[in-house]
């Protein structure tokens, strides 16, 4: 039989909590659903969605003591986050402006599309 | 001005295609959307998504010869994905049988949630 379960929400863990809302509320416009903190795990949690709703992203935050809070390598296991966006260049040259500049473009037949990174290094896909 | 921009989904990279779908598809239940070879990064895509719809969780891998095909760490810039399910005891039970044992269990006055790794130490939610 197999597990009938819904995929909800993707957790990132962030190493400055108030760095990372400001740049995923900022810079890409998402709302805040959320803030919680967690005594079990020495954590806090910040749950965001973007302005027209749609899928949650968590930032995971571990407190100094918190068995969680292993040193951060951002590692592959997160390739990256993709957004949608109206108009590539006006949102480039907007996270630009913000201080985040394009790493990498890529254009194919049907499709173009860019990467920035979040201030923990993880690549922000907007296509 | 704030960009709008909508978070449609999430990429993790995995080092082996096939061993990540049969654990998103035959242990989560989840379905292909999509599988693309891509020539520019010599890397390979697979769109997943739940049976009922929902956010697309996009598998990544990086063919040897890939500027991409660096080493794998998992890292900690993915915390965990988050999948809901109606039966958590059931789903667990499920997912042992399939080889993947439960990792951590968090109890708190409202709620319950165990975690899972997928085949490349990616941590599951289930909750």
């Amino acid at each position: 039989m197999i597990m009938k379960a819904k995929f909800e929400y993707t957790g990132i863990r962030v190493t400055d909590v108030q760095k990372s809302v400001d740049f995923y509320t900022k810079v890409l416009g998402m709302k805040i659903l959320g803030r919680h903190k967690m005594e079990q795990t020495k954590g806090e949690t910040v749950g965001l969605s973007s302005q027209d709703g749609g899928f949650v992203l968590e930032l995971n935050h571990y407190d100094e003591g918190s068995p969680y809070s292993t040193e951060y390598t951002v590692g592959e296991g997160l390739d990256h986050l993709g957004f949608k966006v109206d108009d590539l260049d006006a949102a480039l040259k907007e996270a630009q402006s913000s201080g985040y500049k394009t790493i990498l473009e890529i254009k194919t037949d049907g499709s173009r599309y860019a990467y920035i990174e979040d201030p923990n290094g993880i690549w922000i896909e907007l296509y």
